[in-house]
């Protein structure tokens, strides 16, 4: 899987990527790979480029995430279009689904109209051949393409609306396309220094190779405390426990014998417990 | 200018990408523009691929975080040098920053030693033709290759370091190529639908081209209130106030004539008061 984040706000520094980290997190605990984030602009041209550039690589679903609203910096729609060198036109369904919403807010608000201004229409003017997803949360459907090696799905940057659309419809899709793998982790923390762990993890990591391992340091190299995260993705609980279990003993004996200490060891999966 | 985050705990959701937000805030303040991050896998030939990618489109400066360490997955340095098709070879300069650190760590620590093991000289291993850069607050020099288009620079993944290095030596030398720019900012706050915004955004920007403006709505769409973020990149701070100032008054008047309603005005730069 591949994700392709758009907004100018995330290229000025304005707020962190945290849709993308979402989606991560969430794809990672079903089992999916996420193989690359590409962070782009409110370009037509260049985001274009990027989508194209993406297909090529053949991951088996790409999300993007902003650019649906009314407003004109939002051209996500007219992007996927450019890209896939398919016409812009009223999608039927997406634009009944825009209706709805201004109907109800028109109800809700009293003094607001339900009148499907132009802005509003293009929230459904789709890509030829692309269909709508349902919105559970905001105005803007999201929209999907099933093309020949990928499904190109396109979510909201809003961020409940992107997790809304996430939990109602993809996270099925990925959960059928994983078979039922989970993502599991397991962490240990060792008071020893980077340098000298390093080929540790590495006689570990040829010893368990479905494990993979990754320190990171959680303090300055002169004092040496760093946490070792273990993951591996399998759809059997109790082999991944065991996967886990047996690299984190090894490794804790390996360090212990390098004259490291190791403190907590803690097991745990985001998945299921 | 390119950010390429490399590390696989973005990939699998474990951090937010923090680091690139940061080189983005701080590279807009100088009056440059980053056009793409892209997060990639600690996997040699994926990375190495979209380097290549990513010096094809011939960015100014190319910034990468993370994967200098000691560890067996921190790989930047090889797949630089694979990206361009050079030798790794030790380099002098970097062997002799990475042994003044762990001799000072052996001083203040006692028991540890400042023996230079294959990991550490690792941290000195350079591409052929490339410069060892400065490391403030830790262990690992950045890397900078100067190459036909491109200055690429390699800034460790620990955020304390990759900041340590970026304004010792990468701020100063973004701040001479854009010339003295800075980017100034504004925001306005108003109720108004987003889709009946969006066409007095596009009449502002098309009367003030040198002016950005994105609206970010603050809630759902039955309770419209929306920020404007307007933006200008120019080396004059009262012509940056001119254009903003002008840009907000006819946004404002927009807006009120449509029965929207304007709340606050902001005025100021993140770059100087």
């Amino acid at each position: 899987m591949e994700i392709l984040s758009i907004g100018n706000e995330l290229l000025i520094g304005r707020i962190a990527n945290t849709n993308a980290q979402l989606l991560c997190k969430k794809a990672t605990l079903l089992g999916i790979t996420v193989k690359r984030i590409t962070v782009l602009p409110d370009n037509v041209n260049e985001t274009a480029e990027a989508i194209r550039e993406t297909l090529k690589r053949k991951p088996q679903f790409v999300l993007t995430t902003g650019g649906l609203g009314p407003t004109f910096d939002d051209k996500t729609l007219e992007t996927v279009a450019k890209a896939l060198g398919r016409k812009l036109m009223v999608n039927k369904d997406a634009l009944r689904m825009v209706k709805e919403k201004y109907q109800a807010y028109a109800t809700r608000a009293g003094g607001q109209t339900d009148e499907l201004t132009e802005a509003r229409v293009k929230m459904a003017t789709f890509p030829e051949g692309t269909l709508p997803i349902h919105n559970p949360v905001g105005t803007a459907p999201g929209m999907r393409a099933d093309l020949k090696s990928t499904v190109l799905i396109a979510l909201p940057g809003v961020p409940a609306e992107m997790d809304g659309i996430f939990e109602e419809t993809i996270l099925p899709l990925l959960k059928k396309a994983s078979g039922g793998a989970v993502f599991y982790e397991e962490s240990l923390y060792a008071d020893i220094m980077e340098s000298t762990l390093a080929p540790l993890i590495d006689a570990a990591m040829r010893n368990n190779p479905e494990v993979y391992v990754k320190s990171h340091p959680q303090a300055e190299e002169n004092q040496p405390h760093i946490e070792l995260h273990l993951s591996t993705t399998t759809s059997n609980a109790a082999e991944a426990r065991k996967r886990l279990h047996k690299t984190a003993t090894q490794l804790a004996g390996l360090i212990k014998k390098n004259n490291g200490k190791v403190y907590t060891r803690e097991y745990g999966t985001q998945g299921e417990v």
